[in-house]
């Protein structure tokens, strides 16, 4: 246990990249795996270590993550931490069979739009994380599982979604085996405070084993999200380069949290990320080339960190 | 007084549109003054109330508000509350002269900043404040007097500014006369963390007194920097639409902070803004056409208010 969770050290802000995996779930304009792995290792270059790879998914419908297996094998030769997605008990199979060094399950915080888009009760999601767990502790006992709760602060579906609910739930992974419990504002619907409050109460929950935030910026509140999530305790932040990946359900909107943006975010408030934020920045070509069309998004790439300024604050207390 | 700073009740959010001012400064495409009216008249239907109209200065060299009495006097035809700069004296004797309802200085906050960009000390600066207060008050006494501090979080020539040193400028600002204080961060260096410090710094110099936040979101910070202000004690807080508006000292960056996403923010933080977002997002088009080629920014209007949600937080307390 102690070898996988320092994966995610509880002391420190760890930012997971994401837009390899969530970032081309809903893209038109597919990367090549060449490319992919282009952006992987520049990524790595600029100091980034952790990573949702891709899926397990049948690859006549997702051919996005068609070359998962080969996204694995780049970052465990980068000596990278790889995460993705394992939706059922062939995707996991087919997880411990490969190098992935985390797997990552899907439980929704609100029946409704577990029904709909998993075609499960909550209360199966859960029962498959700890099916899950089972095959892991069997088979590879140094993968983490890796839950998160999709919807965990609003629902295109259901509307509001009681905290509460949200936290039994994320106790109820940790019960089933989970190493670390995500929350996920799935459609964006959160601001600061809803998010801060939630992450206060998973703090208590969770004590001293890290949980991860996961946040769309399709209104805007993406990094001040991230802020009040750093300040209520929060140490795990997924993000993906230039903020793409869009949102099921409001086509066009903004994606996931901006990952450079997110980067001086941290820094400013004292937070070292060991990222190099130009280097960062240059990454950010090499998907926009690999993607033409897609929509890109962010702030910082076009003024770069100050000038002439100690733009680091402190490390946080 | 009490009538003079009824303008900016202490006891609730007032958010002011600033981009047919600072909006305006750099733009390459102006807009005919009926679509700045238009404009104007439109976000006024959808609530808003505040307005920086444009700058007192010669129209051979600032084209862009040439027509800064005609708005003066569509913004009084509608009663809404209206701003235009006075960077010198006969600045300030044509404000005088018109119908603006507030008149607003600006002060450097560094020494290099205030001497290449006014040409002035900063001792100077704040002299001016007073000689355009003792004017006001000879002249036009229910005009408020705004004293801005640019370059309060961070100078693109000097780095690094003192919080402290802009706190002793502000309470000279306020004591030269100055109705209200403003604080920006003209060129988008600071994080929440900065913002929040130097706020509860300024709310504990102001007491009652309201003061202004200017952000500007070069750097992807804006919103989170605005959540930092309102839970730092700023009730005033400077946007523009679609975040127009740039940076002299960085090229193509982001603007101003975006006024619909700030809307969104301050209502989820349970901060009552009297201000219909889907109206507002419709003012965008106006805009957006009127400037052909100027880039704007934001996601609130890409994905609309969360639906099925009660996404306005119950007010604060």
């Amino acid at each position: 246990m102690t070898l996988r969770t320092d994966i995610y050290p509880a002391d420190r802000v760890t930012l997971r990249e994401v837009g390899l995996r969530d970032g081309l779930q809903l893209a038109k304009a597919l990367p090549s795996t060449d490319a992919k792995i282009d952006w992987l290792t520049q990524e790595a270059a600029a100091g980034v270590r952790h990573y949702e790879v891709g899926s397990f998914l049948p690859a006549g419908r997702f051919p996005q993550f068609a070359d998962v297996r080969q996204m694995i094998e780049t970052a465990q030769a980068l000596d990278l931490h790889s995460a993705a997605l394992t939706l059922n008990e062939r995707g996991a199979e087919a997880a411990l069979a490969s190098g992935v060094r985390e797997m990552v399950c899907v439980v929704s915080a609100t029946e409704d739009h577990s029904r709909a888009n998993m075609r499960r009760s909550r209360a199966a999601a859960v029962d498959l994380v700890a099916d899950i767990v089972a095959m892991r502790d069997a088979q590879a006992p140094d993968k983490l599982v890796n839950a998160g709760i999709a919807m965990a602060l609003g629902c295109s579906l259901s509307g509001d979604v009681d905290p509460a609910e949200v936290l039994r739930l994320a106790e109820a992974c940790l019960e089933a085996g989970a190493d670390i419990v995500g929350l996920a504002d799935t459609v964006g619907y959160a601001g600061p405070r809803a998010v801060g409050a939630l992450c206060a109460g998973m703090e208590k929950l969770c004590g001293d084993r890290p949980f991860i935030i996961h946040l769309h910026d399709t209104r805007g509140m993406g990094v001040a999200n991230v802020a009040a999530a750093l300040d209520n305790g929060a140490r795990v932040i997924d993000a993906s380069l230039g903020g793409l990946g869009g949102c099921p359900f409001a086509p066009g909107a903004t994606g996931n949290v901006v990952f450079e943006d997110v980067v001086f975010l941290a820094e400013s408030m004292g937070f070292r990320t060991g990222i190099d934020l130009e280097k960062l920045t240059d990454v950010r070509r090499i998907a926009e080339e690999a993607m033409p069309g897609e929509a890109f998004h962010g702030a910082l790439h076009r003024a770069g960190p100050p000038v002439n300024a100690t733009w680091q604050a402190a490390p946080a207390a």
